[in-house]
């Protein structure tokens, strides 16, 4: 039995997020009233899924309710901002219960673990498309930005990319692999998990940062062209998984780190004479991070194996090309 | 010839809005940094257009970026808001430079003219929908509430509703109307103005407001039932427009006005002791608005005819009903 739009959003998303203090109104009125902390800085981000693009038709509800604030919170990451209120644009062909319950549920667990709520938005009817915008702080003056990178600092990335990319060629039937290592690399696509603490931390250590959601080598090249530089990336420094060399092996896993899609992980440049600290003071084995390379001065984005330039003929994902 | 994503991003958007000193990191990084004036709260709203729900397939360009900046405009409106940055997540089926450049073009005429920056946007490909978050700001504590109205509290409503709704029955061919009529009420569903000066000199009049985009009498019931009373309009006040009343009649066009959505209009009550000071100091001539019903105890939205209550078929747009 169809509900209507008022009781819609009412039953699934009025108490879906983290309550916080700092909601003065939240949804039910024309618009949200939010109390910004002295001293800070407001960071918004908006990003859409659309289904058959960002994710495989009939993907489990819950996963596509935890992506739509996932990619958000991530680029909250990158900027060493801490998140705080999410609003939903929510586009259904039809108002389906079950479906609605699993998808509010996925994104409420994620946005209750990150303390987001959400504040306000907007349910139409019409081809399946999830926009989140997320609103968070960060300290005047003090978040990272893709610019602020020199050559000579050291890169370095969160995780072990590639393995969402490859979850999603799972998902889609385009891949085989090991019985032992689908759930892993399925569960990369379906939950990343953006790296919010690793950002704030970064704030104090981090000459500029990026989310790798296009993949690794084209996101480290925007860095690098924001920062007026190139970069250079080691072919053999790129973390990978356990799981995604024993499904595809080396040399393709090193192909869907470099270029595929989805990681969620920071991208992040220090320089050289702050690396030290940073290795002190977050300990890479702790906060999962690894060095893969360097801003140069020459413009591009390259992957280098034995001093030898590597050629990919995919580097990252665009929807208009 | 497609233009990439990126680039695409980079030639319409970025410089479409305003361009305001409290931007200090707009599109083209992964979040926007903003700078809210001290002693202001935040005010957030989101609102999705969907191709064929919201807008008839094959609407000019310009109207569709026009509107899905107007109605988040207006919900800050009756918060009683300034508004001050928009985020933009745009879905298309394909990227038609002319289509994009129409739409760029209306969307950056409303935003300019509000002092609107765009900060922040996404574009994916798939079918036609427009999601607009608009931030604004507010003196802490000032802002206007649906809650707040109080039995025997004055109802006015700004404009002449209906017109819209009218404006999108012709451009649907759904009415006949005389050629003299026919540009003035597809401009005002095409191009909404919504009040923006009106609802920040309300902060200081109304006790409640709400904006008008699903139909007059639903959306009083709304500021009504959240402020814990009903409210009568009286049938014969409701302010028409000589065009509506010219190409539909007395009934219909009252019928538009009380039912009809996409008005973008502000509703608001104003306690019976306040309202000489409002005529006063916002007079009706100049500022465009008419005293249309009362908020009562009892629950419940009617208006009422020569003190007998009217019955609509249909009180307020719904897209899950």
């Amino acid at each position: 039995m169809p509900l209507s739009e008022f009781a819609l959003i009412e039953r699934y998303f009025r108490t879906c997020g983290a309550q916080r203090a700092d909601v003065r109104l939240g949804v039910g009125d024309d618009a949200a009233l939010l109390q910004l902390p002295v001293g800070s800085e407001l960071v918004a981000a908006t990003d859409t899924l659309v289904a058959g693009v960002h994710f495989p038709l009939g993907s489990p509800p819950a996963s596509i309710g935890h992506r739509a604030l996932a990619v958000n919170l991530s680029d909250l990451a990158a900027m060493g901002a801490r998140p705080a209120w999410a609003l939903l644009a929510l586009t259904l062909p039809e108002s389906q219960e079950a479906w609605l319950e699993e998808f509010a549920a996925g994104l409420g667990r994620l946005a209750r673990a990150q303390e987001v709520a959400l504040v306000g938005g907007d349910t139409t009817r019409g081809p399946l498309c999830v926009s989140v915008t997320l609103l968070g702080y960060v300290p005047a003056g003090q978040a990272l930005r893709r610019a602020g990178g020199r050559a000579g600092d050291v890169l370095f990335v969160s995780g072990t990319p590639g393995d969402a990319a490859a979850g999603l060629a799972l998902e889609q039937g385009r891949l085989q692999a090991p019985a032992a290592t689908i759930a892993y690399l399925r569960e990369r696509f379906l939950l990343p998990k953006p790296r919010m603490a690793l950002g704030e931390r970064l704030r104090s250590h981090a000459s500029a940062c990026i989310d790798v959601s296009d993949g690794l080598l084209a996101d480290a090249g925007k860095l690098a062209a924001a920062s007026g530089t190139g970069v250079e990336l080691s072919y053999e420094a790129v973390p990978l998984s356990a799981p995604l060399l024993a499904a595809v092996g080396d040399a393709r896993a090193r192909e869907f780190a470099l270029t595929g899609g989805d990681d969620y992980e920071l991208c992040f440049a220090v320089h050289a004479e702050s690396v030290p600290t940073l290795l002190t003071q977050l300990p890479p084995e702790r906060w999962g991070y690894a060095r893969i390379g360097v801003l140069r001065a020459a413009a591009g984005a390259v992957a280098v194996r034995d001093g030898t330039v590597m050629e990919f003929s995919h580097s990252g994902y665009q929807h208009f090309v």
